[in-house]
Protein backbone atom coordinates (compact mmCIF):
# COMPACT_ATOMS: atom_id res chain seq x y z
CA UNK A 1 0.00 0.00 0.00
CA UNK A 2 2.89 2.43 0.44
CA UNK A 3 4.31 1.79 -2.51
CA UNK A 4 1.21 2.32 -4.30
CA UNK A 5 -0.04 5.30 -2.62
CA UNK A 6 3.23 7.36 -2.04
CA UNK A 7 1.55 9.95 -0.11
CA UNK A 8 0.78 10.65 3.43
CA UNK A 9 1.31 12.58 6.71
CA UNK A 10 4.52 13.31 8.31
CA UNK A 11 4.33 14.28 12.05
CA UNK A 12 7.50 15.59 13.33
CA UNK A 13 8.27 16.59 16.99
CA UNK A 14 10.24 19.94 19.06
CA UNK A 15 10.13 19.86 22.72
CA UNK A 16 7.51 17.60 22.40
CA UNK A 17 5.60 19.80 20.25
CA UNK A 18 3.94 17.72 17.32
CA UNK A 19 3.50 19.06 13.69
CA UNK A 20 2.35 17.49 10.48
CA UNK A 21 3.07 17.84 6.82
CA UNK A 22 1.18 16.38 3.97
CA UNK A 23 4.64 14.07 2.23
CA UNK A 24 5.24 12.51 -1.24
CA UNK A 25 7.02 9.26 -0.68
CA UNK A 26 9.23 6.75 -2.43
CA UNK A 27 8.50 2.98 -0.42
CA UNK A 28 11.99 1.25 -0.81
CA UNK A 29 12.84 -1.58 1.59
CA UNK A 30 13.24 -0.30 4.72
CA UNK A 31 12.60 3.15 4.19
CA UNK A 32 10.81 6.00 3.05
CA UNK A 33 12.61 8.01 0.62
CA UNK A 34 11.72 12.27 0.49
CA UNK A 35 12.59 15.51 -0.30
CA UNK A 36 11.49 18.92 0.57
CA UNK A 37 12.83 22.40 0.90
CA UNK A 38 14.28 23.66 4.13
CA UNK A 39 12.14 25.12 5.86
CA UNK A 40 10.87 24.05 9.54
CA UNK A 41 9.90 20.70 9.02
CA UNK A 42 13.30 20.07 7.71
CA UNK A 43 15.11 21.94 11.33
CA UNK A 44 13.08 20.38 13.78
CA UNK A 45 13.96 16.70 12.36
CA UNK A 46 17.33 17.53 12.74
CA UNK A 47 16.74 18.88 15.84
CA UNK A 48 15.06 14.97 16.93
CA UNK A 49 15.02 12.57 13.97
CA UNK A 50 12.11 10.76 15.50
CA UNK A 51 9.24 10.48 13.47
CA UNK A 52 5.83 9.30 11.89
CA UNK A 53 4.05 8.51 8.80
CA UNK A 54 0.63 7.51 8.42
CA UNK A 55 -0.78 6.77 5.20
CA UNK A 56 -4.67 5.45 4.33
CA UNK A 57 -6.68 5.17 1.35
CA UNK A 58 -10.73 5.14 2.09
CA UNK A 59 -12.73 3.63 0.04
CA UNK A 60 -15.69 4.11 1.73
CA UNK A 61 -16.57 4.04 5.41
CA UNK A 62 -16.72 0.25 5.08
CA UNK A 63 -13.86 -0.15 2.71
CA UNK A 64 -10.42 1.42 4.00
CA UNK A 65 -7.06 0.52 5.17
CA UNK A 66 -4.22 2.78 7.09
CA UNK A 67 -0.27 2.20 7.58
CA UNK A 68 1.35 3.94 10.17
CA UNK A 69 5.67 3.89 10.06
CA UNK A 70 7.27 5.06 13.27
CA UNK A 71 11.15 5.62 12.15
CA UNK A 72 13.88 7.89 12.11
CA UNK A 73 15.07 11.14 9.74
CA UNK A 74 17.91 10.59 7.86
CA UNK A 75 19.32 13.40 5.67
CA UNK A 76 21.77 12.97 2.43
CA UNK A 77 23.94 15.36 2.76
CA UNK A 78 24.27 17.74 -0.02
CA UNK A 79 28.03 16.84 -0.24
CA UNK A 80 30.32 15.18 -3.46
CA UNK A 81 30.50 12.06 -1.39
CA UNK A 82 26.77 11.44 -1.13
CA UNK A 83 25.94 12.24 -4.87
CA UNK A 84 24.99 8.83 -6.18
CA UNK A 85 22.59 8.53 -2.96
CA UNK A 86 20.57 11.36 -4.01
CA UNK A 87 20.45 10.68 -7.66
CA UNK A 88 19.44 7.41 -6.17
CA UNK A 89 16.53 8.86 -4.46
CA UNK A 90 15.58 11.56 -7.26
CA UNK A 91 15.40 8.59 -9.20
CA UNK A 92 12.78 7.24 -7.30
CA UNK A 93 11.18 10.10 -6.74
CA UNK A 94 10.91 10.94 -10.25
CA UNK A 95 8.47 7.95 -10.98
CA UNK A 96 6.21 10.16 -9.08
CA UNK A 97 4.90 12.93 -11.22
CA UNK A 98 4.09 15.27 -8.03
CA UNK A 99 7.32 14.28 -5.69
CA UNK A 100 8.41 17.69 -5.91
CA UNK A 101 5.47 19.49 -4.87
CA UNK A 102 4.98 19.61 -1.17
CA UNK A 103 8.43 21.24 -0.46
CA UNK A 104 8.49 23.52 -3.73
CA UNK A 105 4.55 24.87 -2.47
CA UNK A 106 6.56 25.56 1.47
CA UNK A 107 8.85 27.41 -0.25
CA UNK A 108 6.11 29.51 -2.35
CA UNK A 109 4.50 30.05 0.43
CA UNK A 110 7.29 31.37 2.54
CA UNK A 111 8.32 33.48 -0.53
CA UNK A 112 11.42 33.91 -0.06
CA UNK A 113 13.79 36.11 -2.52
CA UNK A 114 16.91 33.71 -1.98
CA UNK A 115 16.37 30.18 -3.91
CA UNK A 116 14.93 27.47 -2.15
CA UNK A 117 17.27 24.87 -0.46
CA UNK A 118 16.24 21.06 -1.62
CA UNK A 119 17.29 18.09 0.77
CA UNK A 120 17.24 15.03 0.16
CA UNK A 121 16.48 11.99 3.14
CA UNK A 122 14.74 9.25 4.00
CA UNK A 123 13.06 7.84 7.06
CA UNK A 124 14.43 4.48 8.30
CA UNK A 125 11.56 2.58 9.49
CA UNK A 126 11.73 1.09 12.58
CA UNK A 127 8.39 -0.12 13.23
CA UNK A 128 5.18 -0.64 11.15
CA UNK A 129 1.25 -1.14 11.91
CA UNK A 130 -1.81 -1.77 9.72
CA UNK A 131 -5.43 -1.66 9.62
CA UNK A 132 -7.70 -2.70 7.51
CA UNK A 133 -11.57 -2.72 7.52
CA UNK A 134 -13.45 -4.50 4.80
CA UNK A 135 -17.10 -4.59 3.89
CA UNK A 136 -17.45 -8.33 5.66
CA UNK A 137 -15.31 -7.39 8.66
CA UNK A 138 -15.45 -3.51 9.04
CA UNK A 139 -14.12 -2.25 11.92
CA UNK A 140 -12.61 -5.53 12.68
CA UNK A 141 -8.71 -6.73 12.97
CA UNK A 142 -8.29 -8.44 9.21
CA UNK A 143 -6.08 -10.71 8.38
CA UNK A 144 -4.22 -7.87 6.54
CA UNK A 145 -3.87 -6.22 9.64
CA UNK A 146 -0.52 -6.71 11.06
CA UNK A 147 2.18 -5.06 13.38
CA UNK A 148 5.89 -5.52 12.77
CA UNK A 149 8.44 -4.88 14.89
CA UNK A 150 11.11 -3.88 13.04
CA UNK A 151 13.38 -2.97 16.02
CA UNK A 152 12.53 -1.47 19.54
CA UNK B 1 -13.56 23.22 5.43
CA UNK B 2 -12.71 22.00 9.06
CA UNK B 3 -16.61 22.22 9.85
CA UNK B 4 -17.30 20.06 6.50
CA UNK B 5 -14.67 17.34 6.14
CA UNK B 6 -14.92 16.45 10.33
CA UNK B 7 -12.04 14.03 9.17
CA UNK B 8 -8.17 14.31 9.89
CA UNK B 9 -5.12 13.15 11.54
CA UNK B 10 -3.92 13.71 14.80
CA UNK B 11 -0.35 13.84 16.23
CA UNK B 12 0.61 13.75 19.60
CA UNK B 13 3.99 13.06 21.13
CA UNK B 14 5.23 11.40 24.03
CA UNK B 15 9.40 12.29 24.76
CA UNK B 16 9.83 14.04 21.40
CA UNK B 17 8.37 10.70 19.85
CA UNK B 18 5.43 11.58 17.55
CA UNK B 19 2.21 9.64 16.40
CA UNK B 20 -0.14 9.74 14.30
CA UNK B 21 -3.96 8.41 14.45
CA UNK B 22 -6.62 9.30 12.03
CA UNK B 23 -9.61 10.82 13.68
CA UNK B 24 -13.20 11.98 13.59
CA UNK B 25 -14.00 15.19 15.29
CA UNK B 26 -16.64 17.92 15.31
CA UNK B 27 -15.31 21.38 14.99
CA UNK B 28 -17.11 24.28 17.02
CA UNK B 29 -15.76 27.88 17.56
CA UNK B 30 -12.22 27.61 18.54
CA UNK B 31 -11.86 23.82 19.42
CA UNK B 32 -12.73 20.45 17.80
CA UNK B 33 -14.45 18.27 19.54
CA UNK B 34 -13.30 14.08 19.48
CA UNK B 35 -14.06 10.93 21.10
CA UNK B 36 -11.73 7.64 21.67
CA UNK B 37 -11.47 4.89 23.79
CA UNK B 38 -8.89 4.97 26.24
CA UNK B 39 -5.55 3.47 24.50
CA UNK B 40 -1.78 4.53 23.63
CA UNK B 41 -3.04 8.07 22.29
CA UNK B 42 -5.18 9.09 25.33
CA UNK B 43 -2.20 8.12 27.37
CA UNK B 44 -0.15 10.23 25.50
CA UNK B 45 -1.84 13.05 25.59
CA UNK B 46 -2.84 13.20 28.92
CA UNK B 47 0.92 12.84 29.62
CA UNK B 48 1.81 15.90 26.98
CA UNK B 49 -1.75 17.76 25.88
CA UNK B 50 0.07 19.49 22.79
CA UNK B 51 -1.44 18.20 19.64
CA UNK B 52 -1.38 19.20 16.37
CA UNK B 53 -4.16 18.37 13.55
CA UNK B 54 -4.13 17.82 10.09
CA UNK B 55 -7.11 17.25 7.63
CA UNK B 56 -7.07 17.95 3.67
CA UNK B 57 -8.87 17.69 0.44
CA UNK B 58 -7.20 16.16 -2.29
CA UNK B 59 -9.28 16.71 -5.80
CA UNK B 60 -6.87 16.46 -8.09
CA UNK B 61 -2.96 17.44 -8.05
CA UNK B 62 -3.57 21.28 -8.76
CA UNK B 63 -7.07 21.21 -6.87
CA UNK B 64 -6.12 20.52 -3.24
CA UNK B 65 -6.30 22.49 0.39
CA UNK B 66 -5.32 21.35 3.76
CA UNK B 67 -5.16 22.73 7.35
CA UNK B 68 -2.77 22.66 9.96
CA UNK B 69 -4.05 22.90 13.81
CA UNK B 70 -1.46 23.26 16.62
CA UNK B 71 -3.65 22.83 19.72
CA UNK B 72 -4.13 21.47 23.56
CA UNK B 73 -5.85 18.29 24.74
CA UNK B 74 -8.60 18.53 27.02
CA UNK B 75 -9.87 15.70 28.28
CA UNK B 76 -13.92 16.13 29.41
CA UNK B 77 -13.53 14.16 32.58
CA UNK B 78 -15.78 11.18 33.23
CA UNK B 79 -17.42 12.89 35.98
CA UNK B 80 -21.03 14.04 37.20
CA UNK B 81 -20.23 17.95 37.05
CA UNK B 82 -18.63 17.29 33.56
CA UNK B 83 -21.88 15.49 32.66
CA UNK B 84 -23.69 18.30 30.07
CA UNK B 85 -20.38 19.06 29.12
CA UNK B 86 -20.00 15.27 27.67
CA UNK B 87 -23.90 15.48 26.28
CA UNK B 88 -22.88 18.19 24.53
CA UNK B 89 -19.96 16.69 22.57
CA UNK B 90 -22.09 13.98 21.70
CA UNK B 91 -24.42 15.44 20.31
CA UNK B 92 -22.08 17.42 18.44
CA UNK B 93 -20.62 13.90 17.02
CA UNK B 94 -23.12 12.27 16.50
CA UNK B 95 -24.09 14.34 13.70
CA UNK B 96 -21.25 12.56 11.88
CA UNK B 97 -22.67 8.93 11.81
CA UNK B 98 -18.68 7.21 11.84
CA UNK B 99 -17.53 9.44 15.06
CA UNK B 100 -17.33 6.22 16.67
CA UNK B 101 -15.54 4.06 14.50
CA UNK B 102 -11.93 5.15 14.60
CA UNK B 103 -12.01 4.27 18.88
CA UNK B 104 -14.66 1.51 18.35
CA UNK B 105 -11.93 0.12 16.03
CA UNK B 106 -9.08 0.61 17.95
CA UNK B 107 -10.72 -1.09 20.88
CA UNK B 108 -11.64 -4.37 18.87
CA UNK B 109 -8.06 -4.47 17.47
CA UNK B 110 -7.05 -4.43 20.90
CA UNK B 111 -9.33 -7.41 21.56
CA UNK B 112 -9.60 -7.07 25.44
CA UNK B 113 -11.90 -8.50 26.77
CA UNK B 114 -13.33 -5.80 29.17
CA UNK B 115 -15.44 -2.79 28.28
CA UNK B 116 -13.74 -0.24 26.05
CA UNK B 117 -13.46 3.27 28.10
CA UNK B 118 -15.12 6.05 26.34
CA UNK B 119 -12.84 9.09 26.43
CA UNK B 120 -14.34 12.53 25.48
CA UNK B 121 -12.27 15.48 24.58
CA UNK B 122 -11.27 18.31 22.59
CA UNK B 123 -8.75 20.00 21.26
CA UNK B 124 -8.29 23.80 21.68
CA UNK B 125 -7.35 25.41 19.10
CA UNK B 126 -4.06 27.69 19.35
CA UNK B 127 -2.34 28.20 15.95
CA UNK B 128 -4.31 27.34 12.36
CA UNK B 129 -3.20 27.43 8.77
CA UNK B 130 -4.38 26.39 5.49
CA UNK B 131 -2.91 26.21 2.21
CA UNK B 132 -4.91 26.00 -1.24
CA UNK B 133 -4.17 25.05 -4.82
CA UNK B 134 -6.38 25.65 -7.21
CA UNK B 135 -6.09 24.89 -11.27
CA UNK B 136 -5.02 28.91 -11.82
CA UNK B 137 -2.67 29.15 -8.89
CA UNK B 138 -1.39 26.06 -8.54
CA UNK B 139 1.17 25.35 -5.67
CA UNK B 140 1.15 29.39 -5.14
CA UNK B 141 -0.47 30.91 -2.11
CA UNK B 142 -4.12 31.66 -2.89
CA UNK B 143 -6.20 34.35 -0.96
CA UNK B 144 -7.57 31.65 1.00
CA UNK B 145 -4.10 30.83 2.31
CA UNK B 146 -3.65 32.09 5.57
CA UNK B 147 -2.25 31.35 9.12
CA UNK B 148 -3.72 32.73 11.82
CA UNK B 149 -2.23 32.75 15.11
CA UNK B 150 -4.30 32.17 18.28
CA UNK B 151 -1.80 32.72 20.47
CA UNK B 152 1.78 31.86 21.57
Amino acid sequence: MLMRLGYGRLACACNNRPYIVPIYFAYDADRLHCFSTLGRKIEWMRENPLVCVEADEVRGHDDWASVVVLGQYVEIPNTRDCAKSREHVRSLLQKRSLWWQSGYTASQIRRKAKLPVPVFYCIQIEEMSGLRGSPDTCEKRSPQARTLRKSR
